[in-house]
């Protein structure tokens, strides 16, 4: 629209250019009555007494600003996860963390790295920052910076070498890797760490399902002390299944989040998920539960996945890529399970992901379903 | 900490040197069982059905990614304001709105403007943004520019030359202003908007208390048409008494708000701040006892106020920033109300505001106390 009283300018060219010409982040489709196997949600609903937590929310607690830092919940974290609670910075979901770390750690002309593919959102997050991403593709072996240690996955190997010299101020890893669902070695990210000039990001998102359900073996935090230019970052939508709820954490040292926290917005996780975040927490058997329900469906699909010929990457996360051996297959795949109401993640305008399907672990029928389904569409498609 | 392994370096070292050396925004306190009125909540709690709402939020809503673009809300608000529901962005609270704000319209060397004094909290957004932020002191007189159209308030008219030859391509006018509780006549808002190169933010946190509640009058939404350079923003912490679920709205040119949807995160808005912004909506009858019962209470306060002697700007919000007469009256005051559980806000390092309280209306029993409490420490400050 143009219009004489504001210079005959159009609303768009208000903006910044870039953010006219940026792509947008787009999230997995949100379709309802489908089965959703698409966006790695938690295939049960969250504990019992998150739902007791919110229905005792009052009038008071929607009325008066909620607690600037999350103390309750920091301080729960703080038990759970065995560190200060001044370690602790809350976030609106973890890609509010983020956001807080792109504009703590980040000036223009600074550049961030990644290994590749990974989380897209770190490219969005970027172009918005108006940086600079560099990728750098994952190794087919152990990169040659990193002493012998065991663990890592053929061809998802960290490219240690590569992110140390990318001149980046911030690198992220998420670990387990998404759309992979490969855990990257704690001595690679430890390598990696004592190499860079900058700080690293380690996006366990996906932790707790690694180690058969030991995440904590896994996870930098207990690294932290050792570590001070490490960030990690957890999030409450998957193991917590609390998606719809929006709660991340980062845990870094407690100078830095203290700075970090000047930067977040002073209110920005609201009392209700802070309510429903803590609760959450302090339920260990609900979470351990969960956890384990989706370990044993994992192994469900992983015995029909090898029935149909596929193969993936070792996962340590609740969900699986698979390649299903062509890109004509994944395609009319994708397109007949969602023509019957099953939701699965393909990138077809992707050469290095669009022979494979990124698939979340189910509960029990929507999997039975699936894979009935699939097994029937295969039979059909390779007439 | 300093760590070899990270090359020596303290994790603070890591930092944008301007955020290790910004100041935090400085929320008001917030302090248990005292009487709030410091921080310009609602006196009252929501509608019933925004609990009821929440009461039937099930599993489901939070296992499940919430909705992008918060679309029943939006539609909800389309249909209260009179707009498209693609002229509507929903925010994490308008702290957010504000934050997407500057992320979409700012390049580095870009500056920001606004009238002084107002909410600070645009200062500390400019600061984490990089970006210069200039003050221009509210005029006694109406500005040159405007035409006569009556309306505005001594001491506080728009500056609007200054404003418009700032070079900013961002200016912010809160209308209701805080911490002044003053009105911007939309005459001079529209003057404003025509006459600058870039955007007008009007911060309409207070708007539904003006015009004796009928704060549709005063609103720049339904300008929004005839100016595609001005964005509106309304929070729900005040007249919605929803401060805890961190919802705020922005109303622009459709175009203008599709961009601006790409640099906000996906998933700002949780699932149970949708519910409950929807369902606070649509219950006009409580918003409309809500307003009715704060513009009461208010002349309560006025009429103590003027017992006292104090003078105040004209107020259309939910407060009034009186001038007890001295600092040191000032001062003690905010400690002698704070030793008994008052709590008020008062700014006693800023040589503008140091004479000066600002005070929320509360409700009937917490005006009353702070009126008696009042009445009392003026008899023994003034002995």
């Amino acid at each position: 629209m143009s219009n004489g009283t504001a210079n005959g300018k159009s609303a768009t060219s208000y903006l910044r250019p870039d953010v006219v010409a940026m792509k947008a982040y787009t999230p997995g489709e949100q379709v309802n009555e489908c089965i959703k196997l698409n966006t790695n949600e938690c295939a049960w609903g969250p504990s019992p007494k998150v739902l007791e937590a919110l229905a005792g929310a009052t009038g008071n607690s929607l009325r008066l600003y909620p607690s600037p830092l999350g103390d309750k919940l920091r301080q729960a974290a703080a038990e759970v996860y065995g560190v200060d609670a001044a370690q602790v910075l809350v976030g609106n979901g973890s890609d509010d963390c983020l956001t807080v770390i792109m504009r703590s750690f980040l000036q223009p002309g600074d550049k961030v790295a990644c290994p590749w593919p990974t989380y897209s959102l770190y490219d969005t997050l970027a172009s918005i920052q108006g940086v600079e991403i560099q990728h750098h593709d994952w190794l087919a072996a152990a990169d040659p910076a990193v002493a012998a240690g065991g663990g890592g996955v053929a061809g998802w190997h960290l490219p240690v070498s590569a992110l140390a010299a990318s001149g980046a101020r911030v690198v992220f890893v998420a670990s387990p890797n998404n759309p992979s669902a490969t855990l990257v070695p704690l001595h690679a990210l430890e390598t990696l760490a004592g190499m860079l000039p900058g700080v690293l990001v380690v996006d366990e998102a996906y932790i707790d399902y690694a180690c058969d359900g030991d995440g904590m073996a896994a996870s930098f935090i207990k690294r932290l002390a050792a570590f001070p230019n490490v960030l990690v970052l957890r999030t409450f939508s998957k193991s917590y299944a609390m998606a719809g709820a929006r709660l991340g954490l980062m845990f870094a040292d407690a100078e830095l989040i203290g700075h970090m926290n000047k930067v977040k917005d002073s209110y920005n996780v609201n009392a209700l998920t802070q309510l429903a975040g803590e609760a959450a927490l302090r339920d260990r058997a609900h979470f351990e539960w969960l956890v384990k329900e989706t370990l044993a469906q994992r192994e469900v699909l992983a015995a029909a996945f090898t029935e149909f010929g596929w193969s993936w990457p070792p996962t340590d996360g609740n969900f699986m890529l698979v390649d299903v051996g062509s890109v004509a297959l994944a395609g009319a795949l994708y397109a007949g399970l969602k023509e019957a109401g099953i939701l699965v993640r393909y990138w077809g305008s992707r050469p290095d992901l669009n022979s494979k399907l990124r698939i979340t672990v189910g509960a029990k029928e929507s999997n039975e379903k699936f894979i009935a389904l699939t097994r029937k569409l295969l039979g059909e498609l390779k007439k």
